[in-house]
């Protein structure tokens, strides 16, 4: 028996205690995004950093000024070993809303789907925590049969991806001579389908702002005030209303400079996967494509940038009716950008949209949260071959390489600071509900996730 | 010494105590939109009821399906004496958002303004506690004196005109017959100026309508979804974005059928007021009149019919960042209708409108709030001219006549059900912040609206 087989036989025996594992990270109600949850972002980086330490890795929690990054590297020197990094991040999502939870989101529970599937169902299942776990859980079976890792790996899980990663970037500049490796692992991304693995070859940057339009000093009363006085609230609706055109074109002047056309044998390919409306929005209750008319629908959600109001709130939003004309209107608005797009010039080019639209005695206000660019990654290196061998070999069907509409910012940021490619490799799937109420990873991208990760390891450890 | 001088004396004298009835009622925290404040409605129907007993009434609390209404009336007859009605709320608007208080809505307390005046601060000080008790205290001050009322009073104080007045006109066409009055009394409207007073003879009508826009049934990560998938903000903002044309008219299909130009006499007196943009607005940090170009400011606010947001949500409104698409959005809409508009048409044209600009896949759910027509008051009758005297000789400036932008349903409902006219009559003043925080009632509006009601029912009652 090759020590890979008895890896994976290791695996399949650990099964119970891997998830038990997983589910103790995952009643860590680590949302990073509220600051009431500072202490749990930080439970969980301790959690983690100690689980490590099992691994033969010194681990450690570095504090930022945010929540904590957990840094742990091979503990000596294995001369003639090959190295890369891993990242991950433990913060999750908030839960609301709370009241469509079929469980509570910090308790996490085995769910059999309707199909037959079985699931495991909390916050951060798929995003990010059950992820991580099965590349650690695939560390853990080599140091049980081997006594050692097959690579010198470098991990780096950060607790701010969920909320912009604004303290990753300025840490990894300043740990770059201890962080080691000549190939990232990222598992954050997702299968084509139940069946068929992929490697994410390509990713959406974004841009997130935040916009507030004042009008009057004080709330109003509309009965008084209505017809003669702004409200906030129809300016941000028209500044909104005229992002998108009529073909679904965004109208931001400025906005598809430098963004390419797919090459010609990629959207030939992409054609071939036939992703109809009806198989990718019928699975959410929608049937129509929202975005540019005349494109395929995986170009729509991969290959060309998109805009999107995350929240909106403004005036009385309580039971019943009240004449108000609020102060003031507020909007989350973000970019999901492809490559060429650079995003300070989208946010600029943005706030000249929205200002262009302002009422002379009106006042905007802009907060921007997260910046990333697009990353498409180069792949004639051999690392790639070897990992979509061994995801073809675990899944018995050929791994794709795809694009993601979603946004990894710390590839890019690999790639700047550290000039490391990152090969992107995950198992989640598109009703996995990550972001929404009743998150789920299968069992089965759990399980075969981590035999995923074993068989790559081996194979890149060659 | 005339009686009525009597009596005015009497309420000068009677001022603190005045004050001190009036701060316990404000006390009451009677949010009638709110379910959770139903018990602290019915003690303000109570504690009225109470009050209004002492006054030679019969006084009663009835109970409807939502919030009680208080009724009283004189406990005898008598013959050769007229009649007249007194309508008033005890509810209040919410008082959110409480962090713009400078002090609890429901501790009363005198504040002194920057320029000197004096004023009563509490969420209902002006709209509409601070107002009833105006006349309540000049009938407590002709108790006081002559031992009985001027008139055969009925007083009808209901308690749910902040959340549509939903069982007030059941409730007067079952008391028909024991509603007696020839002319209705409504405190509930404002002065020009601080130095003028008003006859309020025509009234906005009102149409509010709740809408949802629903797209996918469970809310998306924008990243993987978005581009392919409707956003129901995107939808709801097309759909208010489109209510206003550039000319701030409103482009409803139909809206404006009906509605009558200003009779030129009427125009030329409004011309003549000179209510300046910069007059009026400026009061509230505006500058830029929003409604229909080529208007007057007070066409817009007083004879033109309206729309406004009052409220939108949808999505994650927390803090920092959150990449989701929302499942649906809502918004909080209403119509101020003038003469010749019909509530139910205007309700079903903006129902069609919306509907017109719903993609295929979503869906929209309406929920209707209050509706009610404009009333439009023929003043030829004695009562006016009285009052308008009495007024006058109080302010020792001509009480002006005007149209208010406001609705009062009741003043419909009195005219459609009993026949009966009202005469709109208050001491608010434009920045009395009414449903908004730190709403105030000047202690003049108070002590001089008192006096002013004594006078209108010593004349009435010649």
């Amino acid at each position: 028996m090759s020590d890979l087989n008895k890896v994976l036989a290791r695996i399949d025996a650990e099964r119970d205690n891997s998830l038990a594992r997983l589910f103790k990270l995952l009643s860590i109600k680590s949302i990073s995004t509220d600051p009431a949850y500072a202490d749990d972002c930080r439970t969980a980086a301790v959690t983690l950093a100690a689980d490590l330490a099992t691994l033969d890795l010194a681990a450690e929690v570095h504090p930022t000024d945010g929540h904590p990054i957990v840094f742990a590297k091979a503990a000596g020197t294995h001369p003639g070993r090959k190295r890369a990094i891993f990242y991950g991040h433990y913060d999750v999502q908030p839960v609301d809303p709370l009241e469509l939870w079929q469980t509570p989101p910090f308790e996490p529970r085995i769910a059999t789907l309707p199909d037959g599937r079985k699931a495991i169902v909390a916050r951060g299942s798929c995003d990010d925590k059950g992820q991580v776990m099965t590349f650690i859980e695939a560390c853990r079976a080599f140091k049980a049969v081997t006594g050692t890792l097959p690579l010198d790996l470098t991990f780096v899980i950060e607790g701010e991806e969920e909320c912009g990663s604004k303290h990753l970037p300025g840490w990894i500049a300043a740990h770059k001579a201890e962080i080691a490796g000549d190939i990232a692992f990222v598992c954050d991304t997702g299968m084509w389908d139940p069946k068929t693995p992929a490697i994410t070859t390509a990713l959406r940057g974004l841009v997130y702002e935040e916009v507030k339009i004042k009008a009057a000093d004080r709330d109003l009363h509309s009965g008084l005030f209505g017809g003669a006085a702004q409200n906030p609230i129809r300016v941000l609706a028209k500044i909104i209303a005229a992002i998108h055109d009529e073909d679904g074109r965004i109208a931001i002047p400025g906005f598809y400079d430098g963004v390419k056309e797919l090459p010609a044998a990629v959207k030939k390919e992409w054609q071939a996967l036939d992703l109809t409306a009806e198989k990718f929005l019928g699975q959410v209750g929608l049937s129509v494509p929202a975005g540019e008319r005349g494109r395929l629908v995986i170009e729509q959600i991969a290959s060309r940038p998109t805009c999107d109001v995350n929240g909106i709130w403004g005036g009385y939003t309580g039971t019943g009716a009240k004449t108000v004309i609020p102060a003031e209107a507020s909007a989350k608005i973000s970019f999901r950008l492809v490559e060429g797009q650079e995003p300070v010039k989208i946010r600029e080019a943005f706030r000249a949209f929205a200002r262009a639209r302002l009422p002379a005695d009106c006042k905007v206000e802009f907060t921007g949260h997260s910046g990333a660019p697009a990353v498409a990654l180069d792949w004639g290196a051999p690392p790639l071959a070897a990992a979509r061998a061994a995801l073809t070999q675990e899944w018995g069907t050929e791994a794709l390489l795809i694009g993601s509409g979603g946004s990894i910012p710390v590839v890019a940021d690999f790639k700047r600071l550290l000039g490391i490619d990152t090969l992107l490799i995950g198992f989640g799937l598109d009703d996995d509900r990550i972001h929404s109420p009743n998150e789920k990873y299968d069992l089965t991208s759990f399980h075969k996730g981590t035999r995923s990760w074993a068989r790559i390891l081996a194979a890149l450890a060659q």
